[in-house]
């Protein structure tokens, strides 16, 4: 069975704003705003801890892979809570889990993943995902959770 | 010459995000998204009380006419706040003034209007705004500044 | 090793635009858009063949889960053809498989899943997908490729 | 009274999608995505004539003042036409009028206006308007109509 997934479970918790127009025509948040929510998530987090300069930073990470699963609707303006942690360091890429809390809710309404691979900004290349934002997303790693026996 | 305006010179302030999408090809705040913080402000403030229910109100409010000037960019992550005001209240129709101040700056990176006529939800026609909601603006009305002799 | 995705594996071919807010602040269309293109593709096929109308259709899909893996960039004004075509069709819910190509390109771009859960408008519980929806749902599969002996 | 905006008022016409989630709570496109249209119509115009390449053009336009008045809603999957004609061509700062017509209407469903200045892409201090993009603007003005006596 799917573990449930509680804040507990994720080691940062960034709390973010809806807007009048992620409502759609039934009414309730539209599935593509989601997936905005976890890349201005990941990339609030980077930025705040100077790891990321949009301008000019010689690595950036480029989305590669992203995936949601809807469980419960949130509707504006609903405050959403996006939990975030590590689930793989490769040399060049980072998955991060992350899932959204409506409101004060404990379990989540939504999760997903979101894979950045670290290129060079001219190039576009591949390149190691730099020490000082490797030593960061380490602490973003949650111990597996084990099966009760 | 145009007054400079400035948060006290706005009835409410709205503390709002911006998201990564935000930020255009040319790494500022689209102009696009200045009117999403507009009609996120005005809903969210009559939402909260309980002034508008999206599902079930009778009367709702359609947005005729909006515009903004542009002063300074912002970018994400920025946290725009954004100020308030009614500058018109008629039978039916109310006009907002707002304005985005960028982080902590006391002066407007943006200022605009926003223009909403309240209809029946069913006909579409305008109606008279109810009086709860008309009381409510009431209180958004700033005195106009009188020139300095 | 993965199935090279090409237009002629998709049942169905939609030509979307890109707008200029879709580019992001590295100057190629952001990970969430690619979202609202399939978003936009689904709904379109659907409404266009009178199988929803999004004000009073009895069922309505909801997404459940979605997926993009991104293999190369889009930007603005680049316009993107959807291809489309069903994997799974359940009693209530339907897969789609859907892939990116840019301009003229035959290889996508971009590939993703989307799945709807079809539930009754009010109560929000499962439904089974209505009878004419599952059969143009049916002319949207396309048959599993056979590995080259 | 106010002039009827037509089709043959404007001297371009650029046809472009709607988008599922472009539909708001209210079943109609939110008001924020006209400003969309109308910055996705102008950047298009002038990248397809290469007066615009969004990584190296020297001088980039600069939103500093956008408005629209909403006459008539529009509905995914509509497609509209924006028009668009040039009413201002100052040194640095051109003042372009747009409207949108839903489907084939004739009539227009909203009418704004989008007033960029040039700058220079480093310092973003004003700077005029390259000579090739202004004899392209100068295509798109339109004679004033006159009053019928």
């Amino acid at each position: 069975m799917a573990q449930v997934e509680t804040r507990a479970r994720y080691a940062q918790h960034i709390i973010l704003d809806t807007r009048w127009m992620d409502n759609d025509a039934y009414g309730h948040l539209n599935n593509v705003v989601y997936y905005s929510l976890f890349d201005t998530a990941v990339n609030r987090w980077l930025i705040e801890r100077d790891l990321l300069r949009v301008a000019d930073s010689a690595a950036i990470g480029l989305v590669v892979e992203t995936g949601c699963r809807y469980h419960a609707p949130l509707t504006f303006p609903d405050r959403p809570t996006v939990g975030m942690r590590v689930a793989h360091l490769g040399t060049s890429s980072v998955r991060y889990e992350l899932a959204v809390f409506r409101n004060d809710d404990d379990t989540a309404s939504a999760e997903g993943h979101f894979v950045h691979v670290y290129v060079d900004r001219e190039s576009r290349r591949p390149t190691p995902i730099p020490p000082s934002i490797r030593d960061a997303l380490g602490t973003l790693r949650m111990p597996v959770p084990q099966p009760v026996p």
